[in-house]
């Protein structure tokens, strides 16, 4: 068998994984895995099983993170983790997060069946909490395992009222085991993620794979309106403090001042009108606003003329505007010498030297606070992502694969 | 006593008796009657008592609406209706409804204390559906006493799978009995109603009454626009098919257009985005339009000059637009010689001749197929209706029983 066959032999063998990972859904006929769900534990056994059988010491941490390892004998040695999350959107797509956990096992898996002397741990991880869907947080599975964990968080609801602290019992720990979930800051020698790109960029240049300059930042804002509500019938437009119609032109004035930015992009995500009725003007409406950039000034200078827009439409409507920052991720460069190691090993596999931005946020932003940080991004059908036609070409899968293990021989020489 | 305090007295024990109604509810600390439920059933029995002790010849028919009539000497007398509902909406006010009811039963009642022959009948009605809520129907009630009762509506069900053939055997008749439950067509002298205005322009202009010109028509529209979901962090802006914004840019030319005309309303009152998440561009969003006017070619018109700015914004935006039309009554204008006696009444009690079109439906709208109607409206604590803080002044309704002894005394010398 040529190395090109192998490869493919193995992106075809991680297709049908990710295959088998995406029936495992909430809802049949879409993938919904959200965070802690009857499905995502289900998910996170089946990895559990799959990173056994490639030979990982394997467990499931108290946050619900599923942890394989592959140990070296090396007194002194570090740890490489490669990672990605299992955890989804709603009506997600399949290849968003489980591909580059699945390539990362295979990887790790065909390093452990070598003769190879491992002069570092490896370490892969599936994290639970990525997408955020669930709690309206995120990076919660790379937070405990970088130690950056906010307690705090254990309060927070989900929709049905439950809490984080309840919510990760399902995993068998409590909150005290969460700390000692972390890789200690001194141990880590390197995080290195593999994901599909989630933009057209490499589709339209025809590339399977770049690696990722920078993430962009993010900030994510809840902007809560309160008008007066009343009968749809009898109350004459001129009186009117309806709560949807600012929204809306709020909605407007974000994507105008977003379409003229080059480097920014905006988007109202959610909106809901509680006790909604078609004959009831609307008094009360909440929306998400989901600002990002990989320029911190730009990112900052957005925020305040948004903010500054949304209270200039509520004032002018007289609509009480509650505008409240929930997160907000600055961004991240990729390191650069771990970063050189994975242009050489493109440039071994026989592909162009090209880079990308991520505008999608990863764990890799948590992590980059205590380690260096690498991302190879794989081209994805027309960069849909997030959604039910989301798709990876076999052949990419395999170029990726070539890529990767250039990467981790390079870093084994590197480290021998 | 003065004539002024009499009224006065008058009023407080009407309210006494909303409070005593609105006490029974099916659910405690709020009101809620609706059709047929036990709640509803005590209503209407404890109506039945006042009417009696009111001295009407009492009775419940077959469809649940309460009945006293005050009988006439005259062998051609034709028969004055004056009604409104009982039944409520889930979580309701107090006045919507049972003011304009007591107040008919207290005027009566003065009639029939008096010394006047009576040349016509005055029945009192308690009708037994307006709102509608339990069988998504309206007007179940004055339908019956039109004659307009479709018996294809006793096959629909409610929430239970309980069907309104079953529903109505509560008040002892059949679906048989429901024909015999109509006044002929010929027997109609008028129909006269009371009202709280359910709106907040009596309470702006400081004025207890006005008489109404129209019923507004209604046309209900479902709009259902598919764009094309995606990555919130990944898809430039230029490169979107938000279903959002489209929508948004939508409730904001809606706004804008029914701003414009000053007899038309436009609420966009439900919009919701299936599957939405803060980090996903909405690929999907439904929402509701709910539009209205007392004129017909101006309805009309705007129903066609909205679907066609919305087909436009969808076109320009690459999103697919569905248009549904719902639900459409026509407008009701009220009988011209009848309400100027009502204007009459109005100007001898020495209110300003004010007139309102009605934004919202009333059992006005079937009876006007058989007879003159006219109806008053009571000004109402800031216009808020549908709501526990629905509320209504005792010196507003005293005007309002001034307004109406003075109307019934007109018509009775009109017809003597």
């Amino acid at each position: 068998m040529t190395e090109k066959s192998h490869q493919y032999t193995r992106a075809k063998a991680i297709v049908q994984q990710i295959e088998q990972l995406a029936a495992i859904t909430e809802q049949s006929g879409c993938v919904t895995r959200r965070y802690g769900s009857p499905a995502f534990v289900e998910g996170a056994h089946l990895v559990a099983q799959w990173m056994q059988e490639a030979g990982l010491q394997t467990r499931i941490d108290a946050i619900g993170n599923v942890r394989g390892r592959l140990v070296s004998l090396n007194p002194h040695a570090k740890t490489l983790v490669m990672a990605s999350h299992i955890d989804t959107v709603v009506n997600a797509g399949k290849y968003d997060g489980p591909l580059g956990l699945l390539m990362g096992i295979d990887v790790a898996k065909q390093i452990g069946q070598s003769t190879i002397l491992l002069p570092f741990h490896i370490e892969i991880i599936a994290f639970a909490d990525e997408e955020g869907v669930r709690f309206h947080t995120t990076f919660l599975g790379s937070q405990v395992v970088t130690g950056a964990f906010n307690p705090q968080l254990l309060a927070k609801q989900d929709a049905d009222g439950i809490t984080l602290q309840q919510a990760m019992s399902v995993f068998g720990g409590t909150a005290a085991d969460l700390p000692n979930e972390a890789i200690p800051a001194n141990d880590w020698l390197g995080y290195f993620e593999m994901h599909i790109e989630q933009g057209p960029v490499l589709d339209n240049r025809n590339l399977p794979v770049a690696w990722v300059s920078d993430i962009a930042g993010q900030k994510r804002i809840l902007v809560h309106l309160t008008g007066f509500a009343g009968h749809a019938g009898t109350v004459p437009m001129s009186m009117r403090q309806d709560a949807l119609c600012a929204a809306a032109e709020m909605v407007v004035a974000i994507e105008k001042f977003a379409l003229q930015q080059p480097n920014l992009v905006a988007t109202v995500g959610t909106l809901q009108i509680p006790q909604s009725a078609s004959n009831v003007i609307p008094g009360n409406v909440h929306f998400s606003i989901d600002l990002r950039s990989n320029e911190p000034d730009l990112l900052a200078n957005a925020y305040q003329q948004l903010q500054q827009l949304c209270t200039h439409i509520a004032q002018s409507r007289n609509i009480a505007c509650n505008w409240q920052l929930v997160q907000h991720t600055a961004p991240v460069a990729a390191h650069a010498p771990f970063t050189q190691l994975l242009q050489q090993a493109i440039a071994q596999a026989g592909f162009p030297d090209v880079s990308l931005v991520s505008g999608a946020g990863h764990d890799a932003v948590p992590v980059s606070q205590v380690a260096p940080i690498a991302m190879l991004f794989i081209r994805c059908y027309k960069g849909i992502s997030h959604h039910p036609a989301e798709s990876c070409n076999e052949n990419d899968i395999a170029a990726a694969l070539q890529v990767a293990d250039n990467f981790l021989h390079l870093l084994i020489q590197q480290h021998t």
